[in-house]
Protein backbone atom coordinates (compact mmCIF):
# COMPACT_ATOMS: atom_id res chain seq x y z
CA UNK A 1 0.00 0.00 0.00
CA UNK A 2 3.19 2.23 0.11
CA UNK A 3 3.37 5.09 2.47
CA UNK A 4 -0.09 6.40 3.83
CA UNK A 5 0.19 9.60 5.73
CA UNK A 6 -1.69 10.46 9.10
CA UNK A 7 -2.40 13.74 10.81
CA UNK A 8 -3.67 13.79 14.30
CA UNK A 9 -4.19 16.93 16.82
CA UNK A 10 -4.94 17.38 20.27
CA UNK A 11 -4.08 20.06 23.00
CA UNK A 12 -1.64 20.02 25.20
CA UNK A 13 -2.75 21.13 29.74
CA UNK A 14 -0.65 24.13 30.96
CA UNK A 15 0.53 22.31 34.12
CA UNK A 16 2.01 19.34 31.80
CA UNK A 17 3.46 21.11 29.35
CA UNK A 18 7.23 20.75 29.97
CA UNK A 19 6.72 17.17 31.08
CA UNK A 20 5.38 16.53 27.53
CA UNK A 21 7.90 18.18 25.64
CA UNK A 22 10.76 16.81 27.89
CA UNK A 23 9.71 13.18 27.56
CA UNK A 24 9.18 14.03 23.36
CA UNK A 25 13.44 14.95 23.59
CA UNK A 26 13.70 11.87 25.31
CA UNK A 27 11.49 9.25 24.82
CA UNK A 28 11.55 5.69 25.73
CA UNK A 29 13.40 3.49 23.72
CA UNK A 30 11.46 0.63 23.53
CA UNK A 31 8.30 3.34 22.32
CA UNK A 32 10.43 3.87 19.53
CA UNK A 33 11.22 0.34 18.86
CA UNK A 34 7.96 -0.34 19.08
CA UNK A 35 6.73 2.43 16.10
CA UNK A 36 9.78 1.28 13.58
CA UNK A 37 8.50 -2.34 14.32
CA UNK A 38 4.81 -1.62 12.79
CA UNK A 39 6.29 0.63 10.63
CA UNK A 40 5.92 3.60 11.60
CA UNK A 41 8.11 6.48 9.87
CA UNK A 42 9.36 9.64 9.89
CA UNK A 43 6.79 11.21 12.77
CA UNK A 44 7.22 14.65 14.00
CA UNK A 45 5.19 16.40 16.47
CA UNK A 46 4.59 20.20 16.49
CA UNK A 47 3.55 22.43 19.39
CA UNK A 48 1.86 26.10 18.82
CA UNK A 49 -0.06 27.63 21.69
CA UNK A 50 -1.97 24.67 23.87
CA UNK A 51 -2.31 22.92 19.99
CA UNK A 52 -0.24 19.66 19.26
CA UNK A 53 -0.39 18.45 15.56
CA UNK A 54 1.32 15.09 14.95
CA UNK A 55 2.21 13.54 11.15
CA UNK A 56 3.43 10.46 10.63
CA UNK A 57 4.14 7.80 7.80
CA UNK A 58 3.09 4.18 7.85
CA UNK A 59 3.96 1.76 5.64
CA UNK A 60 2.01 -1.94 6.97
CA UNK A 61 -1.03 -2.80 5.65
CA UNK A 62 -3.07 -2.49 8.66
CA UNK A 63 -2.28 1.18 11.02
CA UNK A 64 -5.68 0.88 13.32
CA UNK A 65 -5.17 -3.04 13.36
CA UNK A 66 -1.09 -2.41 14.53
CA UNK A 67 -1.53 0.27 16.19
CA UNK A 68 -4.32 -1.63 18.53
CA UNK A 69 -1.96 -4.09 18.91
CA UNK A 70 1.06 -2.22 20.24
CA UNK A 71 -1.60 -0.40 22.70
CA UNK A 72 -1.22 -3.96 24.00
CA UNK A 73 2.55 -3.82 25.00
CA UNK A 74 2.96 -3.19 28.99
CA UNK A 75 5.39 -0.19 28.76
CA UNK A 76 3.77 1.15 25.69
CA UNK A 77 0.52 1.15 27.84
CA UNK A 78 2.65 2.81 30.76
CA UNK A 79 3.84 5.29 28.17
CA UNK A 80 0.64 6.04 26.77
CA UNK A 81 -1.16 6.42 30.39
CA UNK A 82 1.60 9.53 30.99
CA UNK A 83 1.08 11.62 27.74
CA UNK A 84 -2.84 10.98 27.56
CA UNK A 85 -2.81 12.68 31.29
CA UNK A 86 -1.22 15.97 29.75
CA UNK A 87 -3.84 16.11 26.74
CA UNK A 88 -6.70 18.74 26.55
CA UNK A 89 -9.35 17.24 24.11
CA UNK A 90 -9.47 19.33 20.89
CA UNK A 91 -12.42 21.48 20.52
CA UNK A 92 -15.62 19.92 19.52
CA UNK A 93 -14.28 16.44 20.76
CA UNK A 94 -14.85 16.46 24.41
CA UNK A 95 -15.66 12.44 24.33
CA UNK A 96 -11.92 11.56 22.73
CA UNK A 97 -9.05 11.14 25.54
CA UNK A 98 -6.92 11.31 22.81
CA UNK A 99 -5.23 12.57 19.30
CA UNK A 100 -7.93 12.84 16.52
CA UNK A 101 -7.26 12.13 13.53
CA UNK A 102 -8.02 14.61 10.83
CA UNK A 103 -8.54 14.65 7.05
CA UNK A 104 -6.08 14.37 4.57
CA UNK A 105 -6.97 17.11 1.63
CA UNK A 106 -3.89 18.20 0.15
CA UNK A 107 -0.40 16.15 -0.98
CA UNK A 108 2.72 17.16 -3.53
CA UNK A 109 5.00 14.49 -3.65
CA UNK B 1 21.13 21.17 5.27
CA UNK B 2 19.31 17.75 4.79
CA UNK B 3 15.60 17.60 4.99
CA UNK B 4 13.78 20.34 7.35
CA UNK B 5 10.18 19.64 8.31
CA UNK B 6 8.07 22.27 9.13
CA UNK B 7 4.54 21.89 10.67
CA UNK B 8 1.84 25.31 10.24
CA UNK B 9 -1.33 25.76 11.75
CA UNK B 10 -4.68 27.95 10.30
CA UNK B 11 -8.48 27.68 10.32
CA UNK B 12 -11.09 27.69 7.71
CA UNK B 13 -14.13 29.89 7.20
CA UNK B 14 -16.71 27.98 6.90
CA UNK B 15 -18.19 29.46 3.82
CA UNK B 16 -15.01 28.59 2.35
CA UNK B 17 -14.62 25.47 3.45
CA UNK B 18 -15.52 23.32 -0.21
CA UNK B 19 -13.87 26.37 -2.35
CA UNK B 20 -10.27 25.23 -0.48
CA UNK B 21 -11.04 21.83 -0.51
CA UNK B 22 -11.53 21.79 -4.06
CA UNK B 23 -8.32 24.04 -5.01
CA UNK B 24 -6.11 21.51 -2.94
CA UNK B 25 -7.75 18.68 -4.75
CA UNK B 26 -6.81 20.42 -7.81
CA UNK B 27 -4.30 22.37 -7.10
CA UNK B 28 -2.61 24.95 -10.24
CA UNK B 29 -0.16 23.16 -11.84
CA UNK B 30 2.18 26.43 -11.11
CA UNK B 31 1.71 26.71 -7.56
CA UNK B 32 3.24 22.59 -7.52
CA UNK B 33 6.12 23.79 -9.93
CA UNK B 34 7.02 27.01 -7.93
CA UNK B 35 6.69 24.63 -5.06
CA UNK B 36 9.55 22.00 -6.16
CA UNK B 37 11.65 24.12 -7.41
CA UNK B 38 12.13 25.84 -4.18
CA UNK B 39 12.86 22.31 -3.10
CA UNK B 40 9.82 21.84 -1.15
CA UNK B 41 8.55 18.33 -0.89
CA UNK B 42 6.09 15.49 0.84
CA UNK B 43 3.79 18.60 1.25
CA UNK B 44 0.22 17.09 3.38
CA UNK B 45 -2.44 19.21 4.53
CA UNK B 46 -4.59 18.26 6.70
CA UNK B 47 -8.35 19.48 8.41
CA UNK B 48 -10.31 18.52 11.05
CA UNK B 49 -13.58 20.54 12.33
CA UNK B 50 -12.06 24.40 11.02
CA UNK B 51 -8.13 23.43 12.22
CA UNK B 52 -5.96 22.95 9.58
CA UNK B 53 -2.46 21.55 9.43
CA UNK B 54 0.24 21.51 6.84
CA UNK B 55 3.33 19.72 7.13
CA UNK B 56 6.33 19.63 4.43
CA UNK B 57 9.84 18.94 4.08
CA UNK B 58 12.36 21.37 2.75
CA UNK B 59 15.81 20.58 1.46
CA UNK B 60 16.84 24.07 0.43
CA UNK B 61 19.25 26.31 2.61
CA UNK B 62 17.28 29.09 3.03
CA UNK B 63 13.22 28.57 3.27
CA UNK B 64 12.15 32.17 4.60
CA UNK B 65 14.39 33.96 1.35
CA UNK B 66 12.92 31.09 -0.63
CA UNK B 67 9.59 31.30 0.32
CA UNK B 68 9.73 35.35 0.08
CA UNK B 69 10.69 35.00 -3.47
CA UNK B 70 8.22 32.12 -4.51
CA UNK B 71 5.48 34.54 -3.28
CA UNK B 72 6.52 37.41 -5.93
CA UNK B 73 5.67 35.28 -8.64
CA UNK B 74 2.60 36.62 -9.77
CA UNK B 75 0.29 33.66 -9.89
CA UNK B 76 1.69 32.43 -6.97
CA UNK B 77 0.61 35.91 -5.39
CA UNK B 78 -3.04 35.73 -6.62
CA UNK B 79 -3.71 31.88 -5.87
CA UNK B 80 -1.80 32.72 -1.69
CA UNK B 81 -4.35 36.19 -2.00
CA UNK B 82 -7.58 33.33 -2.71
CA UNK B 83 -6.57 30.61 -0.13
CA UNK B 84 -5.54 33.88 2.66
CA UNK B 85 -9.29 34.98 2.07
CA UNK B 86 -10.24 31.48 3.07
CA UNK B 87 -8.52 31.68 6.56
CA UNK B 88 -9.70 32.76 10.06
CA UNK B 89 -6.52 33.13 11.92
CA UNK B 90 -5.15 30.65 14.74
CA UNK B 91 -6.62 31.40 18.36
CA UNK B 92 -4.32 33.77 19.96
CA UNK B 93 -2.39 34.81 16.26
CA UNK B 94 -5.15 37.43 15.30
CA UNK B 95 -2.26 39.91 13.88
CA UNK B 96 -1.62 37.00 11.45
CA UNK B 97 -3.50 36.32 8.06
CA UNK B 98 -2.00 33.24 7.39
CA UNK B 99 -0.63 29.94 8.38
CA UNK B 100 1.33 30.28 11.71
CA UNK B 101 4.60 28.40 11.63
CA UNK B 102 4.67 25.55 15.05
CA UNK B 103 7.34 24.23 16.73
CA UNK B 104 8.82 20.51 16.29
CA UNK B 105 8.63 19.18 19.76
CA UNK B 106 9.05 15.52 18.40
CA UNK B 107 10.86 13.93 15.19
CA UNK B 108 11.26 9.78 15.27
CA UNK B 109 13.10 9.10 11.54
Amino acid sequence: MGIQRYGMAVRLQDDKRQFYIDNHANPWPEVIQELKQIKVQNYSIFLKEDFMFGYLEYTGNDFNGDMAKMEEVPIIKQWTKLMIDCFNPFPNNKNNESWVMMDQIFFME
